[in-house]
């Protein structure tokens, strides 16, 4: 019987990583396993930075934005000898397992203490729902809220003044946050990475709706795709019409967590602490068809992540 | 090929109805089918309350809380002679489907015209979430993160100063709110009527928390269980120690939908046009396994609705 | 010269004090001076319960809700031994001075402390905006924001269903809560402890809204007129009319604070240090006429609060 | 006795509009006045785009963001003959009076109509709170929590990573909003049109805080100082640290009121009834001392601004 775990949070900061520490903490707990957090990623695995988590530790933790055990850039871990201190620090300290919180480049980290022998298991927290084997990732749903809830103030202006918006928002090479933002903000059209776009295309629908008697508009583009500020230029060189541009940048990344980004973290958390448990290893948690289950961890970064394209045909047909 | 079809929305009201009429206007629109809005549900229905409804009337409505065709409670339509009258309108006005949005007892009105010869096609629209046969309805999720946001602000205080609150949640028969929002906000305890409690149970479990610093608590308990202050009466018998009590009442119903109930409306009002089109009749729109799908709708009424109990378990473990 | 002062929170806490406790100990640490939490309110200051707080002690606290310090209810404290032993706990500490949040209460226990000598400076902070002497007190701003919000939700339900509704609001013996969110969130009616209440005259308002073709209607009442349950049965009688009744009830405490309340919680924190430092006791720290100012403490107490009813009429106008 | 008097809103959007034309309205209603709504400020002005504003036509305005009359820009206003038609408009719909809601600019094209001799009442409205001779402007509280909301996601972030972030947030040439931004939210570094920086001296407190242990910051910059992204490359040259950007845009311009916003819009459009009413021409309304009062238009475009001064030294003394 496992006696003593770590966890660390990696890569991006996205909201409920915290709520994902606080269930493998107390899911622990319950059974009696000591949990300590790594600090800093795999920056503060290799240089030790640990600290003893319990039931205290992750009071009042639950609704938190951001990582309390921090995130670092860390690549130095491609090399073996950084590799082999880390898991040295971890069997100094007694751990027998370890849970790390992050996207796919978290997970290759990862394989290589697997590959050592060191079992690992990995969460889906990133706020650009672009990790493969899981429909969502934790951060996704609040980061998404965000998004919208910035939309709809935006749209209040472009309504007044009847104007055109760009919106930028992010997903690094996942349209899912613009998709998504897109059908439940009403937005006149999306552009995400995953479909060719066509100027002309675009245009016409914008022009389309303002024969309609429809005076503004918002586009939403993934930040995969271009700059919100080059497609308005775009945008404005077809049309002659000004284009505003907002960036939504750094915002959409923070705040406390969604009641579902919450559950989500709470049951990815307590179901990594029973796989580290039945001894698996180098397996990754996630959610498909609604339950919650495990996938090896290299079908993480060795398949590409797929956007629900139903809802961009919804999209297309709604925004007529 | 439809040419006109009519939507209303029946029962208490939810967050996202609005959207999924928008989504019922849009999607028939790109199909060219006239839509006609039934105000105050069944009750228009039978008075012949119709208005056009076209791209225009639905313009800024996909993030307004409430109803706006309105909704109302309507026993009358039980009576055949009823019925009757409302198909007369539906025919007089040629309309040759309906979609309506609502719980399950809408369902139960839809079917008395299906039954007539009249095409209808449910959506669940209701913040209980207890429609059987869809996981989820529309309003769920924005009800569920109302909940969560309150305790958030009650926890504040409760850790203040040390005190011990029930909150009492809507729901209905069903105690998915509760239970969602009692894993969502790290309640110590959870009363659903799916579950049997144990009130010397929750005292030891209280106590326990106490026993290892833990001073302040919030019980969640779900209003088919029973009220708010009879809970509290019963625990401060047990404990002799006061408990404040925060029914947190209708404003559960109100608010701006969130991103996901935007979307989960926009997929439901879209395919119930479809269903529609298609010449179903007497179908209802549901989600199961990460899947818009469609079935019979007195399943709705005559199956019940399965709160997802893995989600207690694992409430329990994480609030040790 | 001072080197070392003392904070503590006490009455029911208020979003805000948290802002109020950092910008004490910023400003102190501004000055060289140190300073020391008490927790538990007076409690705490008779057991000694007594931490050291530095500038990091208040990292990332201006925005959380309640106080970290804890609050409690102490009524021994009107003991004249109890008083003494506080003292002698605050000698022996080497505390020269003290800041105390709360309400006019609150200050009753500082003013027995200044008596015996020791310098004592008061911070008005509660939700119900009470302190007799300043215009506004911290967690007022951020209440009323709540119960506007709460309003908000509510009245989407009631125009869905032409409702009425009374909602109950806290402020003790105070209408300013009641008032403001009565003509912040546009409601028909509000009953404050400040006004008579004519029966007769709220229904003729409502029946005359009705008439003009207004189906749904809020009525707020503050928790010092009565219960919110009472005034909807009084309704219910008059009208025939059911009325549905919301209690907000402790959710309004909570929260992240408010812009306004963290500036004026900075204000007051920094002038309460300038005050001690300029060797003042027995002063309360408030805003008139757009202006921090201090006053005898004894004034909030022996003063009765006054509303601005210039707001009650304005609101009466305006729900025409 | 006035019968019927004239509403606009012009200049950038700003929340509270909707909420200010509501009391407008109202107050009107109250005396028996017609209120006349204006679309697209001086443009419908002077296109008569006139519409007859009713009670029922502004239920459910108060709490929407933007302005349901829209705004425009429209330098043709300086020209005679174009004032000339405006007033020929407003005479033929029999309009004895008429309020402009917008900012210092909007008050210009005022006065050139009060030269002509027709009556207009000036209500500042603005988030950018720069109208001079008032406090406060409707839309600046809104705004300033929408920002510091924002921030507040931003330090998430910033804190999980240890980056420095600099924010660019709205104000054209007034530092208001920057400057209350960075008290509440608690950052490290404002910079204000008002107040000259020294790079160094900024630079020098960042690593002040960072050799205490404050491993993030957030500099906050006025739009009116210089882009965000500027100052960031000058800190990056100085202290060779990587520098994020963010520019928080249009969002601030939109969102519900708050509760402030919502009472200062509905004193403020009522006030302008009453000076109208009083026969008062070019007057402009505002809020000094905690009263709202009125003085001659042509002060808000002649004075300067001030912001205030002393917040700007409570928080470089906060900010230790």
């Amino acid at each position: 019987m496992m006696k003593k775990i770590a966890v660390l949070t990696s890569g991006g900061d996205a909201p409920g990583m915290n709520a994902a520490v606080r269930a493998v903490v107390r899911k622990a707990a319950y059974h009696g396993i000591e949990v300590v957090g790594v600090k800093y990623g795999y920056e503060g695995l290799t240089n030790g930075q640990f600290e003893e988590l319990d039931l205290g530790s992750v009071g009042s933790l639950i609704q938190r934005g951001g990582t309390f055990l921090n995130s670092a850039r860390f690549p130095e871990f491609k090399e073996d000898a950084v590799q082999q201190k880390a898991l040295d620090n971890l069997q100094a300290a007694g751990i027998e397992g370890l849970v790390v919180i992050g996207g796919d480049g978290s997970y290759r980290g990862a394989m290589t203490l697997v590959a050592k022998g060191f079992p690992v298991v990995g969460i889906p927290g990133t706020i650009d729902n672009d990790v493969p084997g899981t429909e969502y990732t934790i951060g996704f749903d609040t980061a998404l809220n965000t998004v919208v809830e910035a939309i709809d103030k935006i749209r209040d202006t472009a309504t007044s003044h009847e104007n055109s918006f760009v919106v930028e928002v992010m997903g690094r090479d996942a349209g899912d946050l613009a998709l998504w933002a897109g059908l439940a903000a009403g937005a006149e059209t999306v552009l995400i990475p995953e479909e060719a776009y066509d100027l002309d295309d675009i245009v016409e629908r914008l022009e389309r709706g303002a024969a309609r008697g429809k005076k503004h508009s918002i586009i939403i583009v993934a930040e995969g795709v271009m700059p919100g500020h080059k497609i308005a230029e775009l945008l404005e060189a077809k049309t002659g019409k000004k284009t505003r541009v907002s960036v939504l940048g750094h915002m959409q990344r923070g705040g406390s967590p969604t009641a579902r980004d919450r559950v989500l973290a709470s049951q990815f958390g307590a179901y990594a602490v029973e796989l580290l448990m039945e001894g698996k290893a180098g397996r990754a948690v996630g959610v498909r068809n609604h339950q919650v289950i495990d996938y090896d961890m290299p079908e993480a970064f060795q398949k590409n992540h797929e956007a629900d394209m139903s809802l961009y045909t919804l999209m297309k047909e709604l925004s007529i």
